[in-house]
């Protein structure tokens, strides 16, 4: 992926104006250590594709008995990759994963609170409905980030889509204090053009929860948002190829922002909850 | 590299056929965590050239007082690269290792053993001699089979040669239950070309053996395996420059099958070792 350039007055980390919100305490610019599961993947590089099942087996391989990888990457034949990551998350709910997706997407300084070495700004597409809470909250809203994807600034077009619409069942949401599923088309903010899905799955363990996270991006899930971006889309599709060091750098990211976000979300959410 | 298509027919893992093999409770699907050692060389990344001796240095890297590193890799300036990688093999003696690799050549299911989730096909291109045992068994034989390595699946020929043929002494192969050497010559499995060499020496140490893999492949090692074949490969020397993405694969395929295989052999060659 190439960078795109810095956009004047967004920026890395927290200034005066962010340090005046009130939840500007629960910003920890240190991230901890990788897990060592993650570092486990990382040095195992690339694996069989068949191991990581595409989105089209999405369903199966997130809920179903199929044996695949928790954690790894594939480059795909079509230019595109596959990654998937499992994130701890000690004392966080299901429900307050999506609290969280609905909330932070207003404001540049909560959306740094989940990644303070890489999150750099946040809109909302449009405003999600006014009171609305919950899954209700984001899910069809889109929202615009500029964030550092390794040493890329990535703008991103993040579309909250339904479960159903990536073929997942709905069996794992049918109480969604015991799990929940965030699921995404993610493209470019400045080019009416889709690049990849993301599933987040989120489910109860005991202590609070784990979420697995998958990436199917590039190749075949290249798509435009509309006529003009049919047209790119068709030139993205031929000269995009995903590269060894894509897939890293997206893993990482994943690995390093959502226990980053457990480490305070159930401190965060008591707070401000009733203030959203 | 670039990744072969998959053939019909040929898959990844056991299904009903090989679990009814007599062997099929060695097949163990899951992988141990890369050794530390294994790590740090992934860690460390590329090394000087002069660190990792080229083949022409083989025997005295091996064999002799020259200070190299055991375990990296290293990208050579003619576009080729070497790799190396110790392995802890307890329980394993060197004559177990040579009839792995004369007992393993003739059924995929038993090369799946080795590799449960990258080893997809074996077959010898001719069978070895009837009766023959030991190095007899597979020097001279030339395996045919269907890996990844990495993401990428690759169909290879692995042609076992005499340790003469890489001017390796055999003065470590005077009492064979002390070491061994398996050397090959490896190359494309559906074109007439050779890629590189490899050698894996195999010596007793407390508790089992110690076995240290070495491949030279790409650049100057490129050759032709006939007419046809030498202009083609005249060419693959022009265009064939592999990568750190290639490098590390190898190390972590080696790093990974090496220490499976020794998690088995004793077991299964107690059992089966006379039934070949």
């Amino acid at each position: 992926m190439k960078s795109s350039r810095p956009v004047p007055g967004r920026y890395l980390g927290y200034r005066a104006a962010d340090l005046a919100q009130p939840y500007a305490r629960f910003f920890r610019p240190d991230l901890a250590p990788l897990a060592p599961h993650v570092c486990a993947a990382l040095d195992r590089g690339g694996v069989p594709d068949i191991l990581m099942p595409g989105l089209d087996r999405a369903a199966e391989s997130l809920f179903g008995d199929t044996c695949g990888l928790e954690d790894g990457f594939v480059l795909t034949a079509d230019g595109g990759m596959r990654v998937s990551v499992r994130s701890a998350m000690p004392g966080v709910t299901p429900a307050m994963v999506d609290w969280w997706f609905g909330w932070h997407g207003d404001q540049a300084a909560k959306y740094k609170l989940w990644h303070p070495q890489a999150h750099v700004h946040v809109a909302w597409r449009d405003p999600p409905p006014a009171g609305s809470q919950g899954r209700a909250r984001y899910v069809g809203q889109t929202s615009l980030v500029d964030e550092y994807i390794g040493s890329d600034l990535v703008r991103g077009s993040i579309r909250f889509v339904p479960t159903a619409k990536l073929g997942l069942l709905d069996r794992s949401l049918e109480d969604d204090r015991e799990a929940t599923v965030v699921c995404a088309r993610i493209g470019l903010g400045d080019a009416p053009i889709e690049l990849g899905y993301l599933v987040h799955h989120v489910r109860r363990v005991a202590g609070g929860s784990e979420m697995r996270s998958r990436f199917w991006m590039g190749g075949a899930h290249v798509a435009g948002r509309n006529l003009a971006g049919s047209l790119a889309a068709a030139v993205a599709k031929k000269v995009l190829k995903l590269t060894e060091s894509d897939a890293r750098a997206l893993l990482v990211h994943c690995a390093q922002e959502m226990p980053h976000l457990a480490s305070f979300l159930p401190e965060l959410h008591a707070q401000v909850k009733d203030q959203a």
